[in-house]
């Protein structure tokens, strides 16, 4: 059996962090979100790809919740004494994934073959692959104007008011090679959706022409799992999204936006009394320990068995 | 009085910090050579113009020799562990000066105006003017075959023989405005050719048309100081080069080098019976501590003085 994951940030990250444990090495791929990415200080930065990247190879700092173990922050320190912008943290190590990439980049490599090779140099068996080779842009309209995906989450703390989204780029995009060959494979048994931010994370993904239409084609059960466990988000502006797009912070509201497209949903202990007629199944979805994670990448590959 | 001063990287950075404190602030340029610039993992890297910025800003690491005090290498630890190319050690808060300068650059700006404003944010008095702001890149020719600069320098250590030296983009540079602005003003009174190789250092400044000119134009006394004290070089690989130029490793080959340039030479104590007619003084040019910087600048302005 073949799984694919659809992943953003942290809560992603951790999600296939379990799956790894649970399928094959090799037949796990998890396809990235790339609209967070942006050009800071002259650098290609994917703040997705290296979080799961790095918590694959056991290279997260877990206490801080995001970027490397061990982390030092001696560049960060010398570039504000010469007077440069500081408002997002590049740690000494995590630089050089940035500056590899870039110069790989200028070289004519693409997204995909660079992830892929730092994956495997980092000996992680799973197949990480960006969602798409060409760039894609998330940007947030707000109550403050336009903003980039870093400006409103790192500039900002996500406190604007977001009016609507749009993925600059998408319409031209391509989904990676990797992405449409691991929804093509024959083995594949399970699409999964992770715990991230539908608007945010997982839009981007499903607004890169193709990518719905290949999970689709797969003929194979979609399973996401709920990023709003009881009703609040475990990290992130998830619930604050959603109040100021108007929808209700509950369950419900996930599986709406995902119609058409999962066939069910992982849902959390906390929301059993939801009112829902989509197949679910409920779970201990908080992954805290390895053992978390485990367990609800258990949960989703048994919830996807069942309504298969 | 104002003083101008031509440095290439260690040896004239030295003599540049003793200047700073015999010279009033601001009356002190320093024109750099940028012939050992290079852009490598896309960031340019201008080794003598930050050599000289981390000295006079008290940054440098005077142990090691080269780079900054207190440096971390966990950029390159993990560069290393992606597959990176590792033969060009870059600290972790060196990188912030190759990063921001890139990005500048990359916006537009001129590398005079980004060396004068990390000077000035890092409170340097003395004026740190690249000698171009046009890409100058020392090649050279050796029975290995051409190199670029740092490839010889760093990446083979100095060790191929030298046949002989271009300055590629040289006779389209322009001196950077700065160097010309201190060569003509009516207050100075001194140009001095720091202890930097000949070859390698001053003459890739040199080979930028106009400046050269410039100096000789300023009808100042011109001032060299030997980077051969002794027969000796106190760092690098000025006596080997000399020797495979067919030139005896004597003051007297410095001085023919100079020759129509420079008004006198301060010799070292160790040079002392050396036959020259060429004006010239007696100094321990020898710089370890801060005392002998200044004694050698002292004994370079006072031969100045003596010619003038």
């Amino acid at each position: 059996m073949s799984v694919v994951l659809l992943t953003g940030g942290v809560g992603g990250a951790k999600l296939a962090l379990g799956l790894s444990h649970l399928v094959a090495p090799g037949d796990l791929t998890a396809i990235v979100n790339t609209g967070d990415d942006f050009v800071h200080l002259g650098l290609t930065v994917s703040p997705d790809v290296d979080t799961l990247t790095y918590t694959l190879a056991g290279l997260s700092d877990e206490v801080r919740g995001w970027g490397r173990t061990g982390e030092t922050w001696n560049f960060m320190a010398a570039l504000r004494a010469l007077g440069g912008v500081d408002w997002f943290n590049l740690g000494d190590s995590d630089l050089a994934t940035h500056v590899e990439r870039s110069r790989r980049l200028a070289a004519g490599e693409t997204l995909s073959v660079i992830t892929a090779d730092f994956a495997q140099t980092l000996g992680i068996a799973t197949r990480i692959v960006p969602m798409s080779d060409q760039s894609v842009a998330t940007r947030i309209a707000t109550d403050e104007g336009e903003l980039g995906f870093q400006q409103y989450f790192v500039g900002r703390h996500c406190e604007p008011r977001l009016l609507s989204l749009r993925f600059v780029g998408a319409e031209t995009a391509r989904p990676a090679p990797g992405a449409l060959a691991a929804l093509a494979d024959p083995a594949l048994t399970a699409v999964l959706i992770a715990p991230s931010n539908p608007w945010l994370s997982i839009d981007p993904m499903l607004a890169v022409p193709g990518l719905a239409e290949a999970i689709r084609a797969a003929q194979v059960p979609v399973v996401a799992v709920t990023p709003l466990p009881g009703g609040r988000a475990v990290k992130g502006p998830t619930a604050k999204i959603m109040g100021e797009l108007g929808l209700p912070t509950k369950a419900g509201a996930i599986a709406d936006h995902y119609h058409g497209l999962i066939d069910a949903l992982l849902l959390d202990e906390a929301d059993r009394g939801a009112d829902m007629a989509l197949p679910h199944a409920f779970a201990d979805t908080i992954m805290v320990s390895l053992e978390d994670r485990v367990r609800v990448a258990r949960a989703a590959l048994d919830l996807a068995q069942r309504v298969s």
